[in-house]
């Protein structure tokens, strides 16, 4: 994996990652594919909206289907049947959000399976070698995500820890091979809660390290938004220039355009497809919540400019009609329409960067998404 | 809309029924889009696997969206955007299976909504006029459908309401036009339970109304199989040669070659779509069930010779994964996969009689069908 960057715009990048697996052009957003599925998306529709990566998750697919699987089927890629670029989240977040009785050592940590309540382990290497059956192009290292709020010494002593795993990750990334026929990149990822003196140890104790891109976790975890911002950009003036920068979890489109702002390059939310399912769809005109009665006789697609399979076919009645009648149809075309959203908005965030016309664009863009009439 | 019969072997037909929206090639299965959409398929999707027809439900669409907006969105086609043939099942079975409290008088039914208990009333006249607000290119009348096991005096009654409101339906018909820019038609529905003489009595009083089309209604409703065939075999003998022919709600991919055999030229059943979200996927080689540990491992697309989205991308393990991990995209697939084989087994049956082969293949047809190991 190398990266080229192409062009700044203040703080605003737009460059290339290049992988195995194809180029991806940031910023990017990259749809959620937790289990091996971008819920209620097709593989083909994906390639169809333009995703250029999505992402797995190493907690998840180590429990379903398995590392034995995935070694048999010769990684995720071949057994989902996507040939674009896989970037894996080491599941260190679900690790402490979704298991039971998780229990932290210096050597790792032990926790109890969400499903059935399984006894496992994971220590940094595990998940390094977890991360080669799956054979993601762009692999995370374990980390501990700090809840919020969190005590400063609470982060620090966790952090430290975030950093000998990082060190470990790295050091079995070092003495492994790819399972596969393609070459794997590894993401350190910055920790320190809210305290900036912390995300300052963390960012150079990463880099210090020579990782091929960086992440920033611990962020959109329930904090104040100014607070993430202003984090964000703390951190990104710490990350080298030269080595993509990826905002874990992040968020509503306006999160997305203030931290391209900030110097960010890569996104992940479940946002835009748990919210689709929920009858919620982001639009250049503002969110529309499509339960709404307003809705019922509106003959105009969600949002009149997108070249998606919704916006071209069906009226918002029609969605909303299949929200009402609870049909599955309804979770799959707002899904694919809020993907198509997210991925058109950074696709021209990055045309906006390259013209250096970002700031005024992304304060107009801003505004119009945040505006309550959605009614053209 | 016109009826072509091409060529009979035997007692099975090859035809094809004109209609503004399209031309229908008999056999045909139609799949079931009860309010206004396939479950879980695209209505792009439909048109890939083959769909030439598909069903609405007047109950269903009567309730929701409703027949005010059915009328300012122009009728089902367009707001559904599906551009050829739908046909209306009445309402008459979703009366009697679906709702409360219904009551049934020579005028009509009353009944109470499934959805929140208030009472409506449809008679024939209405029944006719909300399918005409809906659209469809093939209309069904009011019909009782007769529960199995069925008193042969209730039966008898029974159909004496259903020849009425028939014979009512159709003078509704033809004093009304159609709100929109094609012509529609209507079908008359042959009822009787597993009584002949009720059945016979029936067929003859639709039959000298001439309608479009008749639907053989109230069988696969409990009764044996054998029993099934039987009255099938019975009531196609007497309904005109000239005139398409559906058995209505039926069925499994052996039961539809046994009915085309003795008659039958239209199809619909809620078998792939409803079995396919739960995991059973037909295929030539027979029934799976990806639920099983056994398709854990397995490599081979669900059925190999399938030229479908799943069959040529997916492998069963992977299809076993979704349903395993309880994603949406397990239904999209599974759905996709047997409607394509269900549309797959009609064209090659239409293929047969048109060479006069039919009735050795449907024998190689149904035993390979029936076979339990689908692993080749």
């Amino acid at each position: 994996m190398t990266f080229d960057l192409l062009h700044t715009d203040s703080s605003a990048r737009a460059g290339i990652i290049h992988t195995d697996h194809g180029d991806i052009e940031t910023p990017i957003f990259m749809p959620v594919g937790t289990q091996g599925a971008v819920k209620a998306v097709e593989q083909r529709e994906l390639e169809e909206l333009g995703a250029q990566i999505i992402l797995g998750n190493t907690y998840h697919l180590y429990l379903r289907p398995g590392v034995e699987l995935l070694k048999t089927m010769r990684g995720l890629h071949r057994f989902m049947s996507w040939t674009k670029p896989l970037l894996t989240d080491s599941g260190g977040y679900q690790v402490f959000s979704l298991s039971d009785l998780r229990k932290i050592s210096d050597e790792g940590v032990t926790f109890k399976s969400h499903l059935d309540g399984s006894a496992h382990f994971f220590s940094p290497e595990d998940v390094i070698n977890i991360e080669r059956a799956i054979g993601s192009d762009i692999m995370m290292v374990l980390d501990e995500c700090t809840p919020y709020p969190c005590e400063h010494e609470y982060a620090k002593v966790s952090n430290k820890l975030t950093v000998q795993w990082a060190q470990r990750c790295q050091k079995e990334f070092h003495s492994t091979d790819p399972l596969f026929e393609h070459t794997q990149a590894l993401f350190g990822i910055v920790q320190g809660s809210v305290f900036k003196d912390i995300r300052k140890e963390s960012a150079e104790a990463l880099t210090s390290q020579e990782f091929d891109g960086y992440a920033i976790g611990g962020l959109a975890v329930g904090e104040p938004v100014e607070i993430m911002y202003e984090l964000t950009e703390f951190c990104t003036e710490l990350l080298p220039v030269n080595k993509p920068r990826y905002l874990m979890g992040v968020g509503t489109p306006e999160n997305l355009l203030e931290c391209v702002e900030r110097g960010v390059d890569m996104f992940d939310c479940v946002l835009p497809t748990r919210n689709g399912r929920n009858g919620m769809v982001f639009t250049r005109n503002g969110k529309m919540n499509l339960r709404n009665a307003q809705y019922r006789t509106e003959e105009l697609p969600v949002d009149e400019v997108c070249e998606c399979y919704l916006c071209k076919n069906f009226s918002r009645a029609y969605l909303r009609h299949l929200f009402q009648t609870k049909e599955i149809l309804a979770l799959q075309l707002a899904s694919l329409h809020n993907l198509t959203f997210y991925l058109w908005l950074l696709k021209e965030a990055r045309k906006k960067i390259l013209k250096n016309e970002f700031s005024l664009w992304k304060k107009e863009m801003i505004a119009q998404c945040q505006s309550s009439n959605s009614t053209t």
